[in-house]
């Protein structure tokens, strides 16, 4: 498989993560966004959205958006599985991820950045207070969701990594470049640092991809 | 089952789909977001990151989460599908979803709104042109995506109505809402007119809902 990403992308490091677990073989494509590459001739028919990451499978077929790539890993490759067995709690990690990948990371990426600085001319400070305000809310969520249910284990979802730390993960990673005070969410925290600790999220590491800067 | 949700948040409208099409009974109990029901006590304490909408399966277990309640109901309810069946078309209406759920609609939403009107402090006009260059960029990719793919029939992905159909309609019905020029997006319009045909659609429409203000 070919991962078309960046290697500082959210998402990209996302689709990283659930490769790692799932222990399968990949080749990376970098793309750079700073340079705009991904808004380029060759990538952008590829992908016409001009969004990190894309995979191009074994098959040669062009997957895009990473939690659409995510759940096809899960369905092409079950096993080890991302998500749990039964469907009540794949709705919970599923809300987990929602949480995470549709009500923080949207808010907060690169282009959306670009465009309050650029078009709504917003100052720098004005810009980290947007980013913050999007964290804090969110985490405060989660860590609620986390903390006061007892299915939360070593990881988001019991004691096997999943779906869920492959999008906690990123999302802390994002939190800390942006300075953002995480004292407050220690099961965050905590499940952050376990994750951490394993090589699949280690080599999914922004620092560890080829085209780290 | 429950339903909490609003008539005019398009991620109710979207469960609200989903149930439609699957032919299932339920119940709905309104949560008013404008006079901020959902930020409050009983219904915070159901959903603590306070947005709709939430789901009450009939076993009594309670779900958030418009995607994950969708993916819930394709797995507890399978038939009548609202996915492909191979895992490559699986992804693909996934990636319609994500363009839809996840590029599109997190910017747009009312909390958003508010907080680039009120902290940012941004005028009407600013904040309808925020709101139209993401439906913009969101529909461009969109319908090239569509127009470009043979596997796009009379709904996003062949012949019958499913998942990325019940992300569509709400997200068109937002964008007329506000006003955005549709005219370049012919196969996202056709599709849009072909769901409302069916009584799913209709039914789950913001102006057939108890709440309708």
């Amino acid at each position: 498989m070919k991962l078309y990403g960046y290697y500082r992308s959210s998402t990209s490091y996302r689709v990283r993560i659930a490769l790692n677990l799932k222990e399968l073989d990949y080749r990376q494509q970098p793309v750079n966004l700073l340079q705009g590459e991904h808004r380029e001739g060759p990538y952008r028919q590829l992908n016409p959205q001009g969004l990190v990451p894309a995979l191009e499978t074994d098959e040669g077929e062009q997957l895009t958006q990473s939690l659409a790539i995510c759940e096809y890993l899960e369905e092409r490759y079950p096993e080890p599985s991302l998500l749990p067995a039964n469907a009540v709690d794949r709705a919970r990690v599923r809300a987990i991820v929602g949480l995470l990948a549709i009500e923080i990371h949207p808010l907060n990426n690169l282009r959306v950045l670009k465009y309050l600085t650029g078009e709504l001319g917003i100052n720098e400070e004005t810009k980290l207070g947007w980013y913050r305000h999007w964290i804090a809310e969110g985490f405060d969520a989660l860590e609620a969701m986390l903390a006061g249910d007892p299915r939360t284990g070593r990881y988001c979802h019991g004691d096997q990594p999943g779906l869920a730390d492959a999008c906690l993960v990123p999302q802390v990673y994002n939190a800390e470049r942006f300075g953002c005070d995480l004292e407050s969410y220690p099961t965050i925290r905590r499940i952050h640092a376990a994750c951490n600790e394993l090589p699949a999220f280690a080599r999914a590491h922004p620092d560890a991809q080829p085209d780290a800067g």
